[in-house]
């Protein structure tokens, strides 16, 4: 048994939907979470850049003693995971392999769409972990720029974002796919006006549930769970911040369903 | 005579439309542009956070040995002027106050609409600075966040671009205004859109023009200024970006009419 915490990190506030699929499937972990709003977005930036600012992440969590890190930003996870795992001995896990995982199982028609911001599409990691699974699927990505901002703007369900959504989704809707993959963290805020546009036979693939599987999977295997359940779900989470935004705190508390009471803010630059 | 360069930032490439206009006004200058492009946006993060940025900015510029700083970031100017003016003893120029005199001055109704990014309009700078120069004008302000990403994908001039552009204006129209202030450098390129939803009986006012005569009238007055005519026009810039990406120096190109070549990168953080 392992009391450590898991730390968990996102250039923002929408990994925090995975902190929570987390909360659901190991209740009796302790979580840090960090996110780095202050230099958010990472999705329209350089690799190297990312890296940077990865590493930065993964050494303020270590320093805070977790003893497995979560990269719950997309675009993190496409960019710098590598170079994470050459730094840091803890066991490390991405949303990239475990979402590619469940859209090739999912996949009948075996034709995949994927969408993610600029940086994370660029990378192509969400089509080469669909094709170390199965060669046979296609991948059909397109960059989604504005969907963070859309829902950063609280415009979720809105006839303006279904136009917006349209205009990025036709050349998936044309190809055909059945499983789409919501590459980015922020997108499961959209995912009302994205069964709209998409229809109800395609599924959306959202890594927050997968990650968490393999977290518990990673913990058995290494012998690093706890099982002292915490009395109170609101206690076994500590946040932390880059910056302080009203508007952040807003927006977690809608992916979160309860309020970011206590969060911290540090300088990690 | 003084031939030291004048520095410009801005949180990224849209201050390029204040480089350019300067560019115009004073082609003897030289000037050096530094956009901080890795940690952009700054208009959705916290005062103390784009205080913290200004100061990394100014300081780089100001060992680089400009003899004037213009700070092209309308959320920097907001936020963070007065900070950068009680540090560095060199003549500060923000956009504010340009943008404000020209908009007091152009208003025949004394009803004048300012819009911009959350952090400014949440400072209310625009406001203060207009009742600065007269009193009895009503300033309807507005925050208008897609803009910038708008701006940034590339969507000029498009029905989506016009829907969103309405929904935001909509309290403007409503109030009457007969001038409009751009509060954001990346506004311009949006001039199209925005003129077609207001009427051409609405002036935008844009600071970048303004900025440029109140450097000139600062240099002349502090005789800083020189006079000796380099012969080519883009040889007088130089350009420091803190990342690099490709969509940065296209939107650059965009805004100055000629590509972003010898451009540094520099990390400041």
């Amino acid at each position: 048994m392992n009391t450590q915490p898991i730390g968990v990190f996102d250039s923002g506030v929408g990994g925090l939907t995975v902190l929570k699929a987390l909360r659901r499937t190991l209740p009796a972990e302790q979580l840090i979470y960090l996110g780095d709003t202050a230099r958010l977005p990472y999705g329209t930036k350089s690799r190297e850049t990312v890296v940077r600012y990865s590493i930065n992440n993964a050494d303020f969590l270590v320093e805070k003693g977790v003893k497995l890190l979560v990269v719950a930003c997309n675009t993190a996870s496409s960019l710098s995971l590598e170079e994470l795992r050459k730094r840091f001995s803890i066991p490390i896990i991405g949303v990239i392999r475990p979402g590619a995982e469940k859209a090739a199982l999912l996949s009948k028609k075996r034709k995949v769409g994927v969408i993610g911001t600029a940086a994370t599409i660029g990378s192509s990691a969400y089509q080469e972990a669909i094709h170390d699974y199965a060669r046979d699927i296609e991948v059909i990505s397109v960059p989604c720029p504005l969907f963070v901002p859309l829902a950063e703007e609280g415009w979720f369900d809105d006839d303006i974002t279904r136009r917006i959504v349209e205009r990025y989704l036709q050349p998936l809707q044309e190809a055909g796919i059945d499983v789409l993959v919501l590459g980015c963290t922020h997108y499961p805020l959209l995912k009302p006006v994205l069964t709209q546009v998409m229809g109800k036979a395609v599924d959306l693939v959202d890594s927050a549930e997968s990650v968490a599987s393999q977290v518990a999977t990673s913990l058995k295997a290494k012998q690093l769970q706890t099982s002292s359940v915490d009395m109170s779900p609101e206690h076994n989470s500590t946040f932390y911040l880059t910056d302080c935004s009203p508007h952040f705190l807003q927006l977690g508390e809608r992916i979160l369903g309860f309020p970011l009471n206590h969060t911290e803010y540090v300088d990690i630059g």
